[in-house]
C-alpha cells in the first residue's frame, strides 16, 4: 500500500483505517489530528451507508465527500459573515 | 441509479456527474449549490488522482473525503477563533 499526501509540504506518516481499509496519510498535520479526520470520515461513511444500504464503497465515499464539501461551504459562509460582523464592530 | 440524501429534510433533486459517474442528490439546497459542491468534489478527486495516479476510484474518493474533512476542521477552528475575537471586541 502506498502513502497518500494530505498536503505537499510533508512529513508525518500516520496509518489509519477508514471503512475497514488501511491508508497511510502523509502531511504536516499531527498524527492525532489525522486520526480525528479519519474517524470523522469513517463515521460519515457509516451514516450514509445506513441510509443508502445498496451503495458500493466508491459511491459511498464520493457521497461522503459531497456531504463534507457541503458542510465546508456552509462553514465558509459563516466565516465570511463573522469577518464582516467583526469589521463592523471594530469601526 | 438511486437518489442520495444530502439532508433528511428534502426536496430538490439534482443530477450531477462526479468523476464520470452520475448521481442524483436530494436535499433542501438549491440545484446550483449542489452543482457547485459536486464540481468541487470532482476537482479535488482529479487533483488527488494527478498526485497519486495508481489509486483506484474508491480509495481516491475516500482520500477526497479525508482532504475535505481536514479543510472543514481547519475552518471550524477559524470559526471558533473569530467568535472569540468577536466576543472580546464586543466587551
Amino acid at each position: 500500500m502506498g502513502a497518500y499526501m494530505l498536503s505537499n509540504t510533508d512529513k508525518n506518516r500516520t496509518r489509519v483505517d477508514i471503512y475497514g481499509i488501511p491508508y497511510t496519510i502523509v502531511g504536516t498535520e499531527s498524527s492525532s489530528h489525522i486520526r480525528l479526520v479519519a474517524s470523522m470520515v469513517d463515521e460519515t461513511m457509516r451514516d450514509i451507508s445506513a441510509k443508502n444500504p445498496s451503495l458500493d464503497i466508491s459511491k459511498l465515499a464520493v457521497l461522503t465527500a459531497v456531504n463534507t464539501m457541503n458542510d465546508y461551504l456552509k462553514l465558509k459562509d459563516e466565516v465570511e459573515r463573522l469577518k464582516e460582523e467583526l469589521n463592523r464592530v471594530k469601526d
